[in-house]
């Protein structure tokens, strides 16, 4: 189990320069401690206590300001930057190495749909892997984001992400051009059209 | 008053698939917890005891991550749903069954115009009966918001809204196109150009 | 000391008509919390000791919604309204009589550039002084804000911002038209297109 905490902590070194040292990480990392509750309400959950599952979460959301869903899947080495006001809903999936930056939210649009026709349908996104999300911004409904997409600061996603895909301002468009790989050395989420 | 509290409770229900039963919405909901501290503190602030009112008001914020100013006047049944980081003005007017997603602003355009001239006079915005507005919008200056007009995430709206307009981007713009009567089972906080 | 806290006070009241005394606001402003554990955890990370020092933010974080990396460097009179989701990095630097409102970012634009190639190197904002940040707006990189710019609510800066410039939208574009200087009495962050 250590060696598997080590890992995650090279995962998040490799993508914070102010991530020095583990111990700094345990300790003041909001990111960190979510995903820690999130595991242990998600295992409430499954066994089928929901309320007690939810307290977990509402409890998680108080001490960091991270709000995840106890019935959402995440993959591995999911990391949380800085975290405050990020929103992650009840039928969300995400991929392993995924970044997520403060402000963003993986909604749902009700009340846009009847409430009662929503019940035990996908109603979040699908983050696939190695997706990063900048600040604030907002992806809605049951869309797909595929591997290595990037999602801008503050953008509003309500249409599935391609491959790769650079997405920007309200609503997002997509700004990769050409059909070269991506490129994972690009800036993710201080991305702007030229 | 228990009454009141399971209508309140319908009203929710209506508007969030997740909101299984009473008790969990009592337990779980932050949005739920604010409105009630809010109820208090507007109560005390009526009784002259303004430093109380917004200590109980921060003590809201603190607990819910939410902030409600205790003069702002706020009708019935508003479901303010995850809730982090919406902050709501002195001035601001809220009508009944009005749903907010978090993030979002109802604000003042102070230090724009000097702030001695700004005491007493409105400077928040107006939002009537069954407007819904989307996770991060930004509502800013008196202006007033008409019945069942929905507000898009990440919006920025600083002039008036017509009744059942579809407010998108920054600035805002209405894309709501025709005449008909306001569409309430059209999606409102994932709004988006087509 | 009190008569350099009288004078905050002062620039706070000029930029709040909701600050009506001095008691009111060291009780119930989060932001002057904030700024006031974020001289401590300086202090102490000046001193060497850094983890100490960035659980101390932490900590602040968890009271107040604000989060100030410790080697931050900041200006006198800095006011930071409503303050929930606020980040302020590393490298960032601010001057004096800046104004800050909930959910501003003073970002990084990692995990874009390998973490390990930003290690050492400036690589967020600086704003100059009597800059005005509106809420939920992302600022981004190692760009400069000159004197007196004002940046719109839900704007994306990726880019240097001149003296007295007016960025709104994603990515953010300067509207200020014409050469005359800075009009200090103009809308700051509800900044909207004609």
């Amino acid at each position: 189990m250590f060696d598997q905490l080590k890992k995650y902590f090279e995962s998040i070194k490799s993508r914070d320069p102010a991530a020095t040292s583990l111990l700094l990480v345990l300790l003041t990392y909001p990111g960190v401690k979510a995903v820690f509750f999130y595991r242990i309400a998600n295992f409430i959950w499954e066994l089928n206590l929901k309320i007690l599952a939810r307290m977990i979460s509402q409890l998680a959301r108080f001490l960091t300001g991270i709000e995840i869903h106890p019935a959402a899947k995440i993959g591995k080495n999911l990391f949380i930057d800085h975290g405050m006001g990020v929103v992650i809903g009840e039928t969300a999936q995400i991929g392993d190495n995924v970044t997520l930056y403060h402000g963003v939210t993986l909604g749902g649009i009700s009340p846009a749909i009847k409430s009662s026709e929503q019940v035990g349908i996908k109603r979040h996104p699908t983050l696939e892997n190695d997706v990063i999300v900048g600040s604030g911004a907002q992806i809605l409904g049951p869309v797909i984001v595929k591997n290595c997409a990037r999602i801008g600061s503050n953008a509003v996603v309500t249409k599935d992400v391609p491959r790769g895909g650079i997405m920007v301002g309200i609503p997002a468009k997509n700004i990769k051009t050409g059909t070269k790989k991506p490129d994972t050395s690009f800036a993710p989420y201080a991305v702007t059209k030229k």
